[in-house]
């Protein structure tokens, strides 16, 4: 029997495993050659200042799209971005069934909808069960920022893996259901060979918080505002917080407009989905500006800042529906994503040159995480007691961390496996043992690009230094026929005219004509002059067209 | 007698004033049309994702320069880039005296040095006074987290100015003197009309901490590591932080290699004005891979991530003097400056991925602040008690707050002037009388850029929607004579063939000539072609040439 035919149960993630964002894990059984797959969780992530113009990055599926076959579904354990945004692009390329709890499903049909995309989500209950043999699927629910958290417990012949998805352990969650702790024990019971586990807030000691905490600071702190307006930024997928606002408004006498499209459309799936029930209704965007400021309070997206979004031009004073004015308030109950820094400052720098106060969890506690502190983590292993231990959704630093805190909790195996590590988990000593093709696909404005590509990597090239596109027109002699075309962008008008005197030398010299070495020469003539007149070299380019039907 | 001629004493931020970066603070006294002036600090801010390719920011000092045979000398607080950074690039157009007290001046005269700059920096002792009338100037000595931190006491006939430059009150610097509160008081005593005073920790409660509290968890970390190479990575102006590493070294039978130019050039500036005279020798760079793990401490630059730095390359494996191998450590003795979050987390995520631990502020007490907490901002107002509080050194949030806090200690004025704000301190109500042009300089290469000139800007948007430079040579009917030149960069190729496609169609035409019109017809249908097939519109600049001596 060669070693290819064996059986084997095998993960490999294709994204999330070494940054935060984008999740796919997969989970493999049966031999090599005719293994079967599930997916857990199809996330996207947000381009940033080192993929200029690509808001939406997705992880590249090659390795399961050419396997599909023996793709038996995907299984999504709540309804983040990181966890289900990229369903809708890259479903065409797999066209298997797809299974989410009630909430999370309404949201990714909507999305599937919009995408115009005709896939069937199959809608499982809370605790349900999914059978896709050789995988037998169970959820569990736990407490995370969004509703319907599910851990995905997948029984196999060769052991239980559990994939813990985002999670916390909030005693007073507000809205569904506390952690399944029983479950969990019961699965640790039973014996559980592998855990996939949050990695998010590895290097926070204690616990992450509960949302019980937020809703009585806001209630207080909504109250004690008076004769003012009262903007509350939050993330719209905190379905809880929600209510919490919602609940501390009508306490305070004053009532909710919703603004900003994320937040109506993540309110309807609540409403549509049974949450929300104890909050009174939202009232009409439109109505928002006749309010009395003692009155009101705006519940708006834009807390990280995001160009366009409701909170900026709430900042700038040019919303429509939603004025404020010097005095009244803005409450950031959320916190800043990192990397989003300077943009969050800028958006409160724009508040405060209005004379708006701001409130954030420096100074009130208005937010809490929804991942996993260090406690949460040790409990979360006491109950589960896994042989393998493996950090998922974080960057490779708190891989590493998890690991070593996996390893001081007595975990028998703790294994870090980047993005595209096929680990081995059975039979056997887990280890990795071999690697599938995994990358990052940028949706580069509505065209996929493989980031190999470097697409954007050649913008950002064109950012630091710009651009000089030359062209030559040479006559039949193989001489200039034509002033030369020198089209720069991003260059100080002092340099250009240096480029342009060199290029001018360059092609009247006596060994210009119209062969690749010419235009090799022009280039480098151009970018020499501007790394001389200005200490950086622009991409240039060279064409030199050769004046059709002269030649012969 | 008409307004213009009455003699005033004002307050004029060129930088600094919104902003945490490129102080520069003039002091005008006299009749608006011959007024005196003196500038304290003359620094730079470095560039950042909104201005590719640009890494040294300058304040524009178009007004001083014109004014210049007006400009008494420039009088600079401490030897931070952000006080001092721009006097090498700037002092041409401004040709005055310059004051430092002995470390700064030294660093300074390096710089002028370097940059070939004949200026005349005159040494000021500590506690020292400037005769510049009509300002009588006087030094007091602060602490921060450089040596030589002073406040710039100012007087004149219509009262006296506190400028206090960047300070914390250190009970126990361990390098230089501690806070001279005597000289703050009994200024208090006499009466200062205002005082401009750091806003940077405004947000943050009670006190920055002591430099002796970090010297005695380093002392202890760096004992506790045994068998491994230690770097510790702190900001190589923090001549006390590194006075500390040195001797917790030593403590434990190590020694330290200084590796980076600036650790070395600082180190040298230390020693050359009396200071680090308590640190054993370090090692050449060349002799620290020689020496055994256990008896090393590489001391490095690069703690906020940035490329090419010390550390960058520790951390890759790429340094050839400063090897490290898993299990070894790296201390961040240092902060993270806000914007730099993701820069210095891809760091540790090399640095992670190779197994080395990573210790950092967050873990243990390894970095204090060097600006005033509230606390110490209470102090200070309690010592000086000013007339006016002009908060400065912090974005728009940071002097508002500063604002609400000065106002809240009951302190009569508390003025928010933001850069280019003419702030009338004397005679009468101090108000904002007028406003002077201020911006920002870009130091886009080597070539110097005022940012409304927008080269950066335009930059931005290439790395965004890539570039597109269409050439159409015409011949003597006004009719293409070659085939178009279409030379793209940062747009995906399946994109580039519609735009190839559509320039063609469009050129075709039959009102194609070689008029403004067809250029700009040709340069839409490009656009438009670009929205349909990627959804986003790139840059995109035309030129027709036409063929010399064909027309007539």
């Amino acid at each position: 029997m060669s070693v290819a035919s064996q059986t084997e149960l095998v993960f490999l993630p294709l994204g999330g495993s070494g940054e935060i964002g984008m999740n796919l894990n997969l989970y493999g059984f049966g031999p090599a050659e005719r293994r079967k797959w599930i997916i857990v969780d199809l996330g996207i992530t947000f381009g940033d200042e080192l993929t200029p113009g690509v808001d939406v990055i997705m992880p590249d599926i090659r390795f399961i799209a050419e396997r599909r076959r023996d793709l038996l579904g995907i299984v999504l354990t709540h309804a983040h971005e990181d966890h289900i945004g990229a369903v809708a692009h890259l479903w065409p390329q797999l066209r298997c069934p797809i299974y989410a709890t009630p909430f999370t499903a309404a949201l990714v049909r909507a999305k599937l909808e919009e995408a115009d995309v005709d896939a069937r989500v199959t809608i499982v209950e809370l605790g349900g069960t999914i059978s896709l043999p050789p995988f037998e699927i169970e959820l569990i629910t736990l407490t995370h920022s969004i509703p319907e958290p599910n851990a995905v417990a997948i029984r196999t012949p060769l052991g239980t893996i559990l994939n813990t998805g985002d999670w916390k352990i909030d005693p007073d969650p507000l809205l569904g259901e506390t952690t399944d702790e029983e479950a969990l024990r019961r699965l640790g019971d039973e014996g559980v060979l592998a855990m996939t586990c949050d990695s998010t807030n590895v290097f926070v000691p204690g616990r992450a918080g509960s949302e019980a905490d937020v809703r009585t600071t806001l209630s207080r702190l909504i109250k004690s505002y008076t004769g003012r307006r009262i903007a509350v930024t939050a993330f719209a997928s905190n379905v809880a917080r929600l209510e919490t606002v919602a609940l501390a408004a009508r306490d305070a006498g004053r009532s909710v407009a919703l603004v900003g499209r994320s937040m109506r459309r993540m309110v309807a799936a609540a409403r549509a989905t049974g949450y929300l029930t104890a909050a009174p209704d939202f009232v009409p965007e439109e109505q928002a500006a006749l309010i009395p400021a003692d009155d009101i309070v705006y519940l708006c997206t834009g807390s990280q800042g995001e160009f366009g979004s409701a909170l900026a031009r709430i900042a700038t004073g040019e919303h429509r529906t939603a004025p404020l004015d010097p005095g009244d308030v803005v409450i950031f109950s959320s916190r800043v994503i990192p990397g989003n820094e300077k943009r969050v400052g800028a958006l409160q720098n724009a508040l405060a040159a209005r004379g708006i106060e701001i409130v954030t969890d420096q100074d009130h506690h208005v937010h809490v995480s929804g991942h996993p502190c260090r406690d949460e983590l040790a409990d979360m292993y006491r109950w589960v007691r896994p042989a393998i231990a493996i950090p998922v959704h974080g960057e490779l630093r708190h891989l590493m961390e998890h690991r070593r805190f996996a390893e001081s909790l007595q975990v028998p195996h703790a294994i870090v496996a980047p993005n595209g590590s096929v680990l081995k988990l059975a039979p056997g000593t887990p280890c990795i043992v071999d690697e599938a093709p995994a990358g990052r696909l940028h949706l580069d404005g509505t065209v996929p690009v493989l980031a190999g590509d470097c697409v954007a990597r050649a913008r950002r090239g064109l950012s630091f230094a710009g651009f000089a596109a030359l062209t030559a027109v040479v006559g039949p002699k193989g001489r200039l026929a034509a002033p030369l075309s020198l089209i720069t962008e991003g260059i100080p008008e002092s340099v250009v005219g240096a480029l342009r005197e060199a290029a001018e030398k360059e092609a009247g010299g006596a060994r210009f004509g119209d062969d690749e070495e010419s235009a090799e020469r022009l280039r480098r003539a151009v970018r020499r002059a501007a790394q001389a007149a200005w200490g950086k070299r622009p991409m240039v380019k060279v064409e030199i067209l050769v004046l059709e039907g002269r030649r012969a």
